[in-house]
């Protein structure tokens, strides 16, 4: 059989420079969100098939990587459904095996529970420029904390690190399903026409309200109603309070209003995070409960990251009823920026090259090598190297990369 | 649909504490590595089927985790067989994907390429206990140096970090495919038999030299011949030299034996590693060429980590012939032997918990908020918590964790 060199379809080798940022960004994710008292934890990349394909998941569940049965499980001649071959896939995002982790752990974790979580997930997506179907996820996670203390610490945390990481000119937009969720049924729809029409909503930035308009028509909504709507959302108050006094309060309790101002305040006034209401933001996942919030950076389309309270998830892995709220930076979105904006990875450590002949004798390598393991143990970096047929290309390359260079002893530059 | 709490079947979710220690030992692990010039790497957890099931991967090509097509490529009613339904599987080592990585960006690579690879693979193992199949594989390899120059420094390159992750009574085994092979065609043996014969040879620790005997005629290998092999290896002598005398030169050369005794002498006297011979030594994989090597630990069976040279791996990805030579490190063996000696992580941030009512007021709140803020700016990491109904045991906790805890701004130890 032949070996293939490329990689999978939609999947990508990272060259050492590209590995180098991202490690150092994940660092600096740890180093900072530790600050905060998050803990890193770890699940399988590898998750059983009911829990990512229950329909909980949207549209990412069409996206599954599936695992095939092994040994005696797999019998293809009885299968009468791909359902009957796979027992597992994997994890399309970190949110569900967090809730299992949870669950299955709760003795064991601390209360409320901070978690960080670093780490790859597949989706077989349509693949396309700069996004792949293996990416890393970055989400921190608090477990077990009902007040506005998590939205803030989260957004805290969030805000410290894109700041520590140098992303210029972002703000986090903030929102809640709740308010959403009275604005649709204030104009006279059901509160099950919410998801259709958020999916609609959603889309304000890009197709304007006319384009919203003409979409929910098309969805068959009442004209009526749909104006009704839409008109609410061209008052452009960013004032929470404003906006919401829009409607009746018997939609909407005083409660849901005064929690998103607190948050706003403490973020803006005691963390100096640059945050704005976003009356049309609605985030895709359908399990959000609550706040949510997004990151967004002038002159780039879409989020760099996200997040919001999802207090109902947890308990559908045990009997537990946890409130949860999490932010997910978009890793792969933020690496990608850094790169654009030629951002460089400060190294401190010195580096030396060792070009040697390969027939000198073992006395006179022994030397050399001796004098990279005192330099190795000043913590330099020091790379021992036959010299090459092509010297000169050798000691070029070797320059360029900074290195100082010696040849069987003799310094060249 | 129910969901399931557990993780699959055989793999498992890891607590923050041991995520801590891993973490610590993979900063150690890269900071080491990276003073000898090896650069990290990254390459996709999924690969083409037909890179992994090859009969290239022996034993472990069984253990795959197998992924099934997608879309219109999946096609249940026409499939006779398992590989009609899959394209490509979970990777269940680092030096497969390595390969096909040199092979793909050769051209954008150093030369010879220094790779470091720390990742998650894949084995449909029976589970065990301490055997997981999800695990982590951490390879250092030299592509394009066919001196021994790669052996002596990746050998070093693995002595130094085990000495600075404080392992103890250690030692690396080492010895040569080619004198394993000599020695089988010595006693009279045909090359093809080799890879039978080494299997049974590799056992020589566990049932000692009655139990190979045994089991080659068990394989109905030749009564006079197999005497003929194992008397070559009761001599016990840790001399490579003298081991080799026992069979006429015409079957191994001199420069296969100088080359062996120069990686050992250098790597006893330069880098002062503990180094022995072992004409037993055998590592599994078909695919070594050169020198082999092995780390043992006193008190703990199996091996903690090997490699050597595999100059013709490389060469099946593309046309380039590249020598090549690896030394992964057993990861999840190390980490199990570092938790049963006790290791702690060195932990130098302050801890403080800032413990705060449910109900205070948003200005008091912002206040300890204020105060969070600027010792996370110090470095300190603090928590921010509501006070628990069970504010005792919340205390107790923390302060079993080493937290210094304030309740409302007040000291509490």
């Amino acid at each position: 059989m032949a070996f293939i060199k490329t990689p999978t379809k939609g999947m990508r080798d990272i060259l050492p420079k590209e590995v180098e940022l991202r490690e150092y960004i994940i660092s600096k994710i740890t180093n900072i969100y530790s600050l905060y008292g998050f803990k890193k934890i770890e699940t399988p990349c590898v998750e059983h098939i009911e829990n990512i394909a229950n329909k909980e998941g949207g549209e990412n569940e069409k996206l599954i990587f599936k695992i095939l049965k092994r040994g005696e499980k797999l019998n293809l001649a009885t299968a009468e459904d791909v359902s009957d071959l796979v027992d597992s896939g994997l994890r399309y995002d970190l949110t569900v095996p967090l809730s299992r982790y949870y669950a299955n752990n709760a003795n064991e974790l601390d209360s409320p529970f901070k978690a960080l979580q670093i780490g790859n997930v597949w989706r077989a997506d349509r693949p396309q420029k700069g996004r792949f179907r293996q990416f890393v996820q970055c989400d921190i996670d608090i477990l077990g904390e009902k007040s506005n203390l998590a939205e803030t610490e989260l957004i805290a945390a969030t805000a410290n690190l894109l700041n520590e990481v140098g992303l210029k000119n972002y703000k986090i937009i903030i929102n809640d399903r709740r308010i959403l969720k009275a604005f649709v049924l204030a104009a006279g729809f059901q509160e099950e026409d919410c998801s259709s029409i958020f999916i609609s909503l959603d889309k304000m930035d890009k197709i304007g309200l006319d384009g919203v308009k003409e979409e929910l028509l098309n969805n068959e909504f009442n004209e009526e109603q749909v104006n009704k709507y839409l008109s609410l959302y061209q008052n452009n108050s960013q004032n929470i309070f404003d906006f919401c006094q829009q409607i009746d309060s018997s939609f909407l309790s005083e409660d849901i209003i005064n929690n998103l101002m607190e948050i706003m305040s403490i973020s803006k006034n005691v963390n100096a995070v640059n945050i704005e209401f976003a009356p049309t933001l609605v985030r895709g996942m359908g399990y959000y409960t609550g706040p949510i919030f997004e990151i967004i950076v002038d002159g780039y389309k879409g989020s760099v990251g996200g997040g919001g309270r999802y207090d109902e998830m947890i308990g559908k892995y045990s009997n537990l009823s946890v409130p949860a709220c999490g932010f997910s930076i978009g890793f792969e979105r933020l690496i990608d920026i850094l790169i654009e904006q030629n951002y460089v990875v400060p190294n401190e450590n010195k580096k030396y090259a060792f070009i040697i002949d390969s027939n000198i004798s073992i006395e006179e390598k022994s030397k050399y090598l001796e004098q990279a393991k005192s330099l190795r143990k000043q913590g330099h970096i020091v790379n021992v190297l036959i010299k090459a047929k092509n010297t000169k290309h050798q000691i070029d390359v070797l320059t360029e990369n900074k290195y100082k260079i010696t040849l069987n002893g003799k310094e060249i530059n």
